[in-house]
């Protein structure tokens, strides 16, 4: 376990530097937003993404320094995503990986505009990756953009907010999970096979790895959101149920959520196997995300 | 003249027939988030970005019909920086295009998430957009991607809004307006210079008509806020003035700034003239545009 605590850690690194550089320096007009942009980019964040990118390319046998731009480009999706879904018009959130959240700092008009600028310059990175044979641009651009759009990564915040104070079907509930979480995961991970030319077979395993491993992690989350600190997690705990979303833990209990977060993560495992990846880094890192306590 | 409006209604019904197959249904889940992106997208603009790049591209004699995806994708982004603009903690506008906003409609929360989208989606159409020899879908991407992003299109309205209440000088407000207008409208010509696959030269003279163009556009449209009534512009005039910005008008005086406009004007058409197109329809559209009075 040390020894992938310090992969990570180098990893995250790798991924902060690539960071770094493709956002334009504070000082950069207008300086507010690019203090904004930053001010998020660089709260904290594990970089789960953008490592699942680098480790997925390692694990189809590409050099992960061509997936840095699409690693760099999942995580500003992610993180403006963050940004827009913590506004007060939605979540109204004030703790974001242990920080004040951005609007908090800089007001909400900023904040919309980092959000949006951070779209911007996620789509930006992807004219930056080099394509592959198998893989064009546009490939990876039409990626990124459906599941940064209406019918995913959108949808799942629009239906979430939609089912406060309903109860939903659990259908229903891993409908929004689909879209909030998984698709957004499952395409950090396929921009790493994608870089490494992987094959459609290997590419299709990936894609169902990605998306059992992103509904376990939104379930483990969503417990997490019961059982743990605001202090440990670094967000507003206890919010689930404040604003009676339906989750796993309301819907069925704390008990039976870890039974199916762990069926999801044998899943997970499985589409692995099928890959023989089922004792790779990749398995590894699956293993600690879904072992977490925060 | 008439012969213009006529090839202006054309090409507008052209765009939205394009928007429509571009745009989810209504009924697609989630509805309500469909549902608002059309209704901002289908709320009665003239289209005169993605007509400048049908006609760029005719000009530069390519076939308009591949230029539509690009033409689809600038009334996208343009609609989504509208839908942000006019928010409650941004320009806090109620009527826009003889229209309540959005969220007037809808609410802030989807005003934000259906904005998002759009912007998405306008990423999205660029990867449907056929490349030609010169210009890669990297290269469309990369020019969308900067005039979206930080130091553009999002400058300008960061600038715009911590320029209220301040006196700017002359040098300023250019560098607002190159930001907020000039740049999204030099693109929307060079997407349709680009499909048309123009040499570089005819690229660099339709770059100086855009920015001349855009230039002018915003000081008229400075110019309408002070003189012309809301019913007419269809949205809320006198807005400047009531937000103390720094404008054109408010610095200089409406003669001066008439004067401004016409010297704008003269510089956009000499960069047609020297593409030898100074009486094709691009120049007509131009003058079109600048002498509107609503």
């Amino acid at each position: 376990m040390s020894e992938l605590k310090s992969y990570l850690t180098r990893q995250a690194k790798r991924v902060d530097q690539a960071l770094r550089g493709a956002l334009p320096r504070s000082n950069v007009r207008p300086a507010t937003l690019h203090k904004a942009m930053r001010y998020s980019i660089f709260a904290g964040g594990k970089r789960l993404r953008p490592i699942l990118t680098l480790a997925a390319c390692e694990a189809c046998g590409g050099d992960p320094e061509e997936a840095l731009p699409l690693a760099c480009a999942v995580e500003c999706l992610h993180t403006y995503s963050l940004i827009h879904d913590d506004l007060p018009s939605m979540d109204d959130d004030d703790l974001r990986r242990g920080n004040p959240t951005l609007h908090k700092v800089y007001g909400e008009a900023v904040a919309v505009l980092a959000g949006d600028a951070l779209q911007a310059l996620s789509f930006e990175l992807i004219g930056r990756a080099k394509p592959t044979p198998r893989y064009s641009t546009a490939a990876l651009l039409g990626e990124l953009a459906v599941t940064a759009g209406s019918q995913a990564l959108i949808a799942g915040q629009v239906m979430d907010m939609e089912g406060e104070g309903k109860k939903l079907t659990k259908g229903q509930i891993v409908s929004i999970h689909e879209r909030k979480t998984a698709a957004l995961l499952t395409t950090s991970l396929r921009f790493g096979a994608m870089s490494a030319n992987a094959s459609e077979s290997k590419l299709a395993a990936i894609t169902r790895f990605g998306f059992a491993l992103g509904l376990a992690f939104q379930v483990i989350d969503d417990i997490l959101d019961v059982t743990q600190s605001s202090e440990k997690l670094g967000k507003s705990a206890g919010k689930d149920e404040a604003v009676d979303k339906s989750t796993f833990p309301a819907l069925i209990g704390l008990e039976r959520s870890r039974k199916e977060a762990a069926k999801l993560t044998r899943q997970a495992q499985l589409a692995l196997h099928e890959m023989r990846l089922g004792r790779s880094r990749l398995a590894e890192i699956a293993d600690y995300m879904l072992k977490r306590d925060y």
